[in-house]
């Protein structure tokens, strides 16, 4: 034994370094104080990388960020009455434009413009529109505000007022009066029907919100509500906006921006059934009344059309509306040896954080401090310093 | 020497301090079989750090995610035969909305309703909808699967069937049978130039899908393929549905999302030219035909006019087709000093983690546990316990 | 107390362990060299660890990132003079389509082909489709740059060239010419209204572009200007065209891809009204005039119209203009006991680090490494491989 120890270690140093092994000398004090509070730092580590680490923080899985896809149907008829006469207005009418990639845009108000041409006539009445004489008009001006350019004539906007005459789509649009209530008020009563699909692609993990369970002749009556109907993706657009905490018909005058919120939180270790969706809705534009410089959401298009004589006409239609976003949140989980690894590691190393803080109290709080340092330490003293003076005080 | 020592030392314990050295003492263990499980532990921990951390993970290098913008570009004609004559559709007919972010819709098959007008006429025949007499029918009603708003009359639908009368853009639409196969089934030849442009801030890198060796000539004529054109941005739409294990002229019939995956992965620390993007195609809805509850993928919209005596009509288009999302995914890493010394770091610090390994099976498990206990451990009892019974077991 | 602890003790060997405190032992080294080399090894990671980690990578927070929505509004009136006459060009004419989640495009220049009607006409001269017989062209024939489907005749284009008829929207697109200036080269002075609200869920903190200072006064005549206007929200497209390096007017003859970046960093561990956007812009797309297949961004779409006798007509226009995408990067961070504990805890895990460096120069380097190899280590012998040769050389 002896001999093939002394054969193997003497042929090479790479193999007598195989056959070694380094551990840190230890004082073991047996002392109920230092004891106790060693124990408690511990605990309290060991509270932290299991409570914390892993069973919170689920330290043993790694993670992937959801991939979605999202397509959006709308569903509802909408009636206005007005000087025009009855008019039905379906999901092809207020739908604009009429896909989008995660979006979708219902018009609830509008101001319509008929019948614009080209050609020249008077601008809306304005500070700088409002003229007594073409001597306050400057042709070719235009700003921001401006309908067209102004021709440099001052005529009569209506039987009291004259403003400048612009070259433009005329007559031009009078957004003044926005219709209160709404004019597609019965947009409350319209659906959605959502339809998402997930994938997780470092584990190959596909779902969509119309889960298994589900069948057609469910899904053909079923309306989202948060206690009965938690899993139908069919959403009253009134409800969207009330479980926001809004008014739909005042939200319908000015319009708005309203985030649909698909959150897919899944631990991949559990059942496949149970990694399902949950909704929320929050409302995304400002809503403060008070700090509400540009509100609401709105924007302006025409449906062009051509006269008998083959001018141009155009319908301009200022477009109220809510914007619905489609917003999908997702991380997954699953269980994988190098986290689990990592995670041990690291919290075996938070155990030396725990002795540096007993030493710390240990060496330099208690009363017999000084009696510990002795047994901790042996102190050295570097001969080219202090050749002569050698004190070693490690005297066990 | 001895004198500028006590000097220093005498005139601040700062200065004391700057000149002390505190290391643990070890115990050096010559054994075979506990030196080979400490070296196994070691290089388990090596191969750890330098295969994982270091060259699979590129623990040396900070990263960045992409920061991407795409446009795309359709091209081809398709033809229709039908009752209403040959017809041709361009790019302007069938992408709609004709421009859009990171994605767009290709229109493979339609139900065309002509010359819808506002007006009153009988309901689509339905369960809730058919009619003996106008008791059957409510004024007012609407519902979600309803065309128009009930009139409260019970009018024919066609010579057999009576069904009550709505307030609607008559004719309503007849949406029951699909046309198969799709209208536009040409779609498949059609090819998309996707011009993806990409950056990585941190690195201030920025790169384009239009390699700079790739010239007008070749990209006017290519077309992506695998293996022969793997860096060709024109893509066959049927070749992408076919990649993505579909096949196009089923998926044309009722529409559907495909996703366009484009991903740069970066190793910065190489040749420029070496980051490339690879393309990948996945069908992004559900397509499982035994849960298949709401297929494909469908809009409507609207093409308006004005007849002769002023009114609006309009053309209703339910269209069916596939939407094509372009998704960019990538990570740029390159070389940089602070994970680097990080990963050192705490690579340094998993050996302790081999050391309190072998302590277990040293001390608990060897045969020889009291003879290196005795050797690691110094025994210190608190007086203020015992103090009488001084329990020293360090007799070295 | 001896009783005591007797007692105790002796009842379970639970109890026993709750009184034990394990530290390791340590030589104390008093030496101007190596305690010199220890502290500097220190202050390096000290000052990493309250340097780099806490101070600039703000270790003590916690982290989250955006979430935002963003709507636009683009103001202006172009105007162009032409053979066809001077006309207006609004918001409705230019911005297509009306309505985009995150961007918006601005139309700055086109190719229009006003009446078009399906029909038999002579292809766009090339070199595939001029012919001199009938026998030149193939019926059928379709490929990606034919306006229609040839009908195998051989017609004349005009006066001097014979082209193969096709089925197609006739009369065929002629895109050889793009009109320079741009035709809406007054959108250099439209102004964009960029509405973004913000939101960091983990702190239900939310703000938006539009600060509460600002009043609608202010917001109905600012333009943003880097120096005089830097949170105004109305951008002049002209100015963040040339912000990011490049003439408008160059870039509004074939169109491209600009990106107005929001970049709201926050530290919300300081004052509310300090977390503030900041607005950069950078062209998206290639402009690298030496490597430029493909330049610009254009799409083309249709007016349809009817005519008097019901056939349907178009207006093809192939719109060339800029695209802004509106991007939104934002991180806040808010202080968090946890982070905090462990940026602590793993740089005190760090000083280790600095023990073992010394001691690799301490042991292996120093002249006096043998002197000091002796003071650190206690060696032992397995007693299975040299029972009789113990080789203690721990001997304080």
């Amino acid at each position: 034994m002896s001999n093939s120890g002394g054969d193997c270690c003497g042929c090479s140093s790479l193999c007598q370094l195989l056959f070694e092994y380094d551990t840190p000398r230890i004082v073991h004090i047996k002392s109920r104080k230092v004891g106790l509070i060693n124990r408690l730092f511990q605990m309290g580590i060991l509270a932290y990388v299991i409570g914390w680490v892993f069973v919170w923080q689920k330290g043993y899985q790694e993670f992937d960020t959801v991939i979605s896809s999202v397509t959006t149907k709308v569903k509802g008829i909408a009636v206005t009455d007005n000087s025009a006469g009855v008019r039905i207005w379906d999901v092809a009418d207020y739908i604009i434009p009429p896909q989008e990639e995660t979006s979708f845009f219902v018009m609830t108000n509008m101001i319509v413009t008929p019948d614009q041409e080209q050609g020249h006539c008077a601008e809306m009445p304005g500070p700088s529109t409002t003229c007594t004489s073409d001597r306050n008009c400057t042709k070719g001006l235009v700003n921001v505000k401006s309908n067209g350019v102004q021709t440099g004539r001052c005529v009569a906007f209506n039987g009291t007022v004259q403003t400048c005459e612009v070259l433009a789509w005329c007559p031009v649009e009078n957004d003044q009066t926005l219709p209160k209530p709404a004019l597609l008020k019965d947009a409350e009563n319209f659906t959605v029907l959502v339809k998402n699909n997930i994938r997780y692609p470092r584990f190959n993990f596909t779902k969509r919100n119309i889960l298994p369970h589900i069948n057609s002749t469910y899904l053909q009556q079923c309306v989202f509500h948060r206690l009965t109907d938690p899993e139908c993706p069919i959403f009253r657009l009134g409800d969207i906006v009330q479980e926001a905490g809004e008014n739909f018909q005042d939200m319908a005058i000015e319009g708005g921006v309203m985030g649909i919120q698909i959150k897919w939180e899944c631990d991949l270790d559990q059942l496949w059934s149970k990694c399902v969706p949950r909704y929320t809705f929050r409302r995304l534009d400002n809503k403060d009344p008070d700090n509400n410089v540009a509100p609401g959401y709105n924007f302006r298009f025409s449906k062009y059309y051509k006269s008998a004589n083959g001018t141009e006409i155009r319908t301009l239609i200022k477009a109220f509306g809510i914007r619905f976003d489609v917003m999908v949140f997702g991380k997954a989980g699953k269980f994988n040896i190098i986290p689990t690894m990592i995670n041990i590691g690291s919290g075996l190393a938070l155990f030396g954080v725990a002795t540096v803080l007993c030493d710390i109290i240990v060496l330099y709080l208690l009363k017999k401090r000084f009696y510990y340092r002795e047994k901790k330490y042996k102190y050295v003293e570097d001969y080219e310093i202090a050749p002569n003076a050698t004190l070693e005080c490690d005297t066990p």
